[in-house]
C-alpha cells in the first residue's frame, strides 16, 4: 500500500478497468464514496473472490470455477459439433444470439509467431486430443476476422481434416442493418468476393 | 456470497458503477479475468480500503482519510474566503479548473424539506459556527443553477448577511464555446436575463 492519498489510489485502480479514464475514475470513485459504499464493498470483495477462485476449464479452456465448465459438462449439448473461438467473451455472445447448443473450444488468443504464441499457446494439444475422441462431426471456426484469426482458422482446420472432420467457416460481411457507404474497406471486399447467388 | 456463478456475480456487481450497464460489466469482467488479475487484486484492496478509511472532514465535510483535509489543514489558503458547494466532486472541479486557493465547505447536497434534507442535513449549524469565527469576508456560492441549489443558496446567503459578510454566486450562462442552439432552454433563459453591460 502506498503513502499516496487513498482517493487518488482508488481513481488510478478504477482506471484499469476498459474504457474507463482520469473522468469516469473519478465520478467513479465519488459515487461509491458519497452514494454507495456497500455496492463498493460487495464489489470490492466479489471481485476479489473472482480474481482467485475463476481459473479455466480443464477441457475447453473457457473461463469456469469449476474444473470442468457447464459448457463442457452439460448432457444436453450436442458432442457432434464443435465451435472454436478466440476468447471466453466471444463463447458468450454465441450462446446470446444464436440457438448454437454444441460444444467449445477456446484458444484465448490467435497463433501470433512474432509473440511466441505458437499451436501450444493456444491449446492445440488438448485441442488434438478432442479431435482424437472420434465423435466431431463439424468443426466450426469462429476465430476473429483478422489476418492472425484467419490464419489461426486455417492451421486448425487443417488440423481436422487430417482427421477427415468436415470444416466450417462463420459468415463475415456486411453486418445486418449496416450500411455500405459506412462499413469499413476490408469487410467490404471481404463480403463481395464471398457474394452468393441471390 | 450467493451461490450464483461468480462470472455472474462479478457483472452484477461491476453495474453498481455509475455509467456500467450490463454490455461493459461483462466487457470489464473478462477483461480482468483474462488479461490483468493483479489490476483487479488492486481495485479489490483499493476499493476496500477506500471504503472503510475515507470518512468526512470535520471542518468542511469534504471527503478525506485524515479528521481534517488537506484544504482545511493547509496554512497556505486564504481564510477570508469561504466557497459553498454541494459535493466533494465540486471542490476538485474548482481546484483544478480556477485559482481559487480559499477554504471550502461540503453541504453535501441540497435543501430539499419534502424528502426531510433541512438545514442540519446539509450541516448548516456546523458552517454557522464557521461563519462565527468571524475571519470570513467573502462567502461564495457555487451551489448548482438548480430550484433546489438556488433555494440553498439563498438560505446561507442570509445567514451570512446576518453577520455582515459579503455574499457572492458563481456566474450561470451559455458555456464557454458552447453554441446557443444547443444550450439548454433554462440556461439560455439564465443567461438572457443576467445580461450586462458590452
Ligand atoms: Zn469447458
Ligand atoms: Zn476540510
Amino acid at each position: 500500500m502506498s503513502d499516496r492519498p487513498l482517493l487518488e489510489q482508488l481513481m488510478d485502480a478504477l482506471r484499469c478497468l476498459p474504457g474507463v479514464g482520469a473522468k469516469s475514475a473519478q465520478r467513479m470513485a465519488f459515487y461509491l464514496l458519497e452514494r454507495d459504499r456497500e455496492g463498493g464493498r460487495v464489489l470490492s470483495h466479489v471481485l476479489d473472490e473472482a480474481m482467485e477462485r475463476i481459473g479455466h476449464c480443464s477441457r475447453c479452456r473457457t473461463l469456469s470455477e469449476a474444473d470442468i465448465c457447464n459448457y463442457c459438462a452439460s448432457s444436453k449439448r450436442d458432442d457432434s459439433q464443435l465451435c472454436v473461438v478466440e476468447t471466453p467473451a466471444e463463447v458468450v455472445a454465441i450462446e446470446q444470439a444464436t440457438d448454437y447448443r454444441g460444444r467449445y473450444f477456446v484458444l484465448g488468443g490467435h497463433l501470433s509467431p512474432l509473440d511466441g504464441i505458437g499451436p501450444r499457446e493456444i491449446g492445440l494439444d488438448l485441442f488434438d486430443q478432442r479431435l482424437r475422441e472420434g465423435n466431431i462431426s463439424e468443426l466450426i471456426l469462429a476465430t476473429n476476422p483478422t489476418v492472425e484469426g484467419e490464419a489461426t482458422a486455417h492451421y486448425i482446420g487443417e488440423m481436422a481434416r487430417a482427421r477427415a472432420i468436415r470444416v466450417t467457416r462463420i459468415a463475415h460481411g456486411v453486418p445486418l442493418g449496416g450500411e455500405l457507404e459506412y462499413v469499413d474497406g476490408g469487410t467490404l471486399s471481404h463480403a463481395f468476393t464471398g457474394r452468393r447467388d441471390f
